[in-house]
């Protein structure tokens, strides 16, 4: 009781968590090409090598688009969430902190799979990492709507917009469940599921969400 | 002495130090997932052999989990402090650019525990870093609420502040010593530290510590 | 259709995308030197093995002051560009993440060509990347100059500004054609191509463009 | 003659150069951690094989420690420089670029050094690097005093400043030469380099330079 009363607490600014937030999406999305190592040559000047090596690569490519394109998208969808808040309080604090620890857990799940995409569980292990951090973020989005939202914005949201956003982690899970019978299918599913939400969901009021904002 | 005053002079703007600890709190939380290397197998496609390297991983993810959510607290804490500053000076730029050193240390002992999780000295390295980090902290809190409090936040502070402040490097300290006798003990007192601090001290007007920054 | 004005929709404010994108280029261009890799000495002590391990590593000295170079100057050019527009809808913050996403990708090719400067594939790759990558970026800067940009400011824009800035692509193409029969040639003309953007287009009233943003 | 007048066009804001400087000063701080790496024990549990590895790693503290406060020092005066300047222009932000190449190179020389402690050319090289970057902060103080500094400051800046400030690059290059003779003095001066500009330069009216951004 008295713990969640402290969490109530807390009238913050929201430009240092959009500064941190920030910054950990920036640094997961460019940490992610690290997993691109300089492939070893036996001959140094060789081109077909180089050649067949960069090919061998293409998965870990593929892996690194995937999550690059699912990064953005969180990306957005946050910044979206984030202007509907009055200010910040200490539970949203927290609850950003946590989801921003599963993006930041992102780049391993990517190398797993861009190195291993021929073994089911880590092509599945991929897509529960994004089921759980698709529910982090629902989870901080559904706090902010009931408890912090701009009284004018209030009116604008879908009264059924956590359960809509619940195709997302399903999605991501019917993924994770056809990696076991059959890999492409799952990259297909992996690469489809952020369509979803590649803009945050309409409101009523065309724009209207944003507008308060765009002068600052 | 005419050092000392230099220390003292500079009004300078809070905006771009909070801008380089934004930076560098993002960043030291993001590289901590570099440590979860991905695992080499013999047979790329075993899925048993994969399971097997994950659980083996596992201390590395708890190591990984609890310095996350200290640095997530030690940030916390550091919006809350530098929000009752009315502006900067050397002698606190000095002070937090120490603080920032210890937390980009961070990584190292997360590491070294996570690796070698079995080793006495490593769980107890671990606490001590933790310990001076706090102690760097509450040196950076001391100097801002005597030197550079606004004067309207002045009354609110708890006079007892820092003394109460030292359960943190206290019970870090415990930790380390725990960790002599008893590995999962130390990790437990690990954990549950920062709880202490999970949301910054209340203060005598309730919120009101936040509220002159709010509308910025 | 409808997914079209999804994304033409979406006032949002421009300083998170700045925010974003900053963090991207200040990442990228801050890891090109984690490929310069402190040598192997067999003598530890031994002033003239490290001499030459220091001369070998001259090609990747060379490619990361060429992406350096590069990167700073599309992050100048950007800077400009998202100046002209009068907020970003999601249009634009996607194709903004596509052209980060390059960016992104630079390390990469970069390591590619430092390590194996003697290789035409690494070195003709390395051109295609950066081809690709400005192309991304006139798509950008297209975008927002035919829907988003600020009304005082159009009469300003070169109505051949988009046909004029391929030559930047044009020019890396030949580079990387180039590479496959003279490396040398490629290093220069890849030095030679940030030269046509390295400040801004100018515009037709010299420092317009940028001055209604001045005063914040 | 017309590259130099394209230079000096482009009111930009100075934010952007500042979150992009700052981004990249966050990254570097903290990327110096990544050369403490774990050390190899062969026996995982023993306590005197890790503390031995751990005494062994001094170097690499020292090194990492010197450079630390070193990149602080610069990000302080660049933040005191850039509040002399009244907006940026193109020759201003590609100073800036060149200068943070120099700072984002700072790991390099600082592994080496951590690395060969006992290298007299590593030690060396160390101090010829930030002998350089103090000259590349010299040349961007410089024309940002001559160029666009605010009307109201100029009268406040010493004339001598420039003079004064080489005594940075000379000590490091004392240090360099140091290195050939004794290693330990070389590390000294290294270590005691710093606090010539430990704060920026005072002006005549104490604390004039930054009161009129205080209050943003």
């Amino acid at each position: 009781m008295r713990l969640f009363d402290r969490f109530r607490q807390g009238e913050m600014r929201l430009s240092r968590v959009e500064a941190f937030s920030d910054g950990v999406f920036a640094i997961v999305v460019t940490l992610l090409v690290l997993e691109l190592k300089v492939p070893e040559l036996k001959d140094h000047a060789s081109v077909s090598e180089l050649a067949h090596q960069l090919v061998e690569l293409m998965p870990k490519f593929l892996s690194w688009l995937i999550s690059f394109i699912i990064v953005c998208k969180f990306w957005l969808n946050h910044h979206h969430v984030l202007a509907l808040a009055r200010h910040a309080n200490y539970a949203m604090v927290w609850l950003n902190s946590i989801f921003l620890m599963g993006q930041s857990f992102i780049p391993f799940p990517t190398a797993l799979m861009g190195e291993y995409h021929d073994n089911h569980l880590a092509v599945s292990f991929f897509g529960c990492v994004f089921a759980v951090n698709t529910l982090l973020f629902i989870a901080l989005n559904s706090y902010i709507v009931r408890n912090l939202i701009k009284p004018e914005l209030a009116p604008l949201q879908d009264p059924h917009g956590t359960l809509k956003a619940m195709v997302g982690p399903a999605s991501y899970l019917v993924g994770a469940a056809a990696a076991w019978f059959s890999i492409p299918a799952a990259f297909v599913v992996y690469a489809l599921t952020p369509l979803f939400y590649i803009t945050p969901p309409k409101v009523h009021g065309v724009g209207a969400q944003a507008r308060p904002r765009t002068t600052e």
